[in-house]
């Protein structure tokens, strides 16, 4: 075998384990919390050698923000397909803040909700997050108004959509420790309406 | 001296010994997080024995929970001081979100989050916080419907001042890392102006 053909087999070997650490990361965070996720048991969960587990993420901090931005960006890819079959219409506003809305209940929110809260405390987590808490706040606001169809330059279009935004974060705290859904979809019905004011020109 | 005289003392020891440990309990979780907190460390810098600690609050699910109970209580008092200073009129509106939001970017947000997710993978500190969760939400509520001297039976009243908090609550979490004051103000300026419509017969 050449060296070209024995290069991409390892390249895809290399990718598929870090997705497999990526991927038992955000398990493990979910499951377990940030204090009870270790590299070692993310490592024995991913079926990954200590050793191939350092030299792909050397640190805790490394892993665990590789993993939320790899997760970020699957959910911001899936958000994307969902909201391809939404109708358009007025009936799109409401079905892209319920696709918003499970998107802040669900695993990424929190997996990164344990990584923000870890990162008060924890300097080197904090330097590893600050970038990628930045780029996916930036990511996140980009996507609602484009799912949206908003136009951000007329006034007031900016702040409802960060105003939904951090909602729907605070929303998606009240749920942590008990199924908010009842009155989250309550209130969502009233702030859909007024969004909707909000938006229309 | 009589049993009586001796027993108002050593109750007052008692509470001050009570109070000193949930002080010191609130400062270490703001300053070391949760998986930082442990009762060794809180004994400690109360200047408590271990032996009086495990007396007043035998396990941490105990101390913390009870921590945050007296912080919640000691800020809403302070709450409902400080607002007892402001103008009545359409600028009450304004100065009682500033009150609030004040809050929800301050030490017991800040303590409180760490319990709320720590909560979510440990049990025992779920159960004793489940109580407390809804008890403090529902004060919340009242308080704030009473601060803005609103009638909730008029209908809308209730899932705006609901949204209020639930927005706070995210402008909260998006404080934990970075000072996002400049963005909040600009936010609740706009979202003042949305409330003060919603609220107004």
């Amino acid at each position: 075998m050449s060296a070209a053909s024995t290069r991409v087999p390892q390249q895809e070997r290399s990718r598929a384990t870090q997705a497999r650490l990526l991927e038992a990361t955000v398990d493990c965070l979910i499951e377990h919390g940030w204090s009870g996720t270790t590299t070692t048991v993310v490592a024995a969960r991913a079926g990954v050698s200590r050793g191939a587990q350092l030299h792909h993420y050397p640190t805790k901090a490394a892993l665990v923000t590789a993993a939320v931005a790899h997760l970020a960006e699957r959910r911001a890819d899936e958000l994307r397909t969902e909201a391809e079959a939404l109708p358009a219409g007025p009936q799109r506003l409401d079905r892209v803040i319920d696709l918003l809305a499970a998107a802040f209940t669900g695993p990424l929110f929190v997996a990164a909700l344990e990584l923000w809260v870890a990162a008060r405390t924890d300097r080197e987590l904090r330097d590893a997050l600050m970038p990628l808490e930045a780029m996916v706040g930036r990511e996140m606001h980009r996507l609602t108004v484009s799912l949206l169809g908003v136009d951000e330059r007329r006034p007031g279009v900016r702040e409802a959509v960060q105003a939904t935004l951090d909602l729907l974060r605070g929303l998606g705290v009240a749920n942590l420790l008990s199924d908010d859904s009842a009155r989250r979809t309550a209130l969502l019905v009233t702030w859909k309406r007024q969004l909707a004011t909000l938006l229309t020109p």
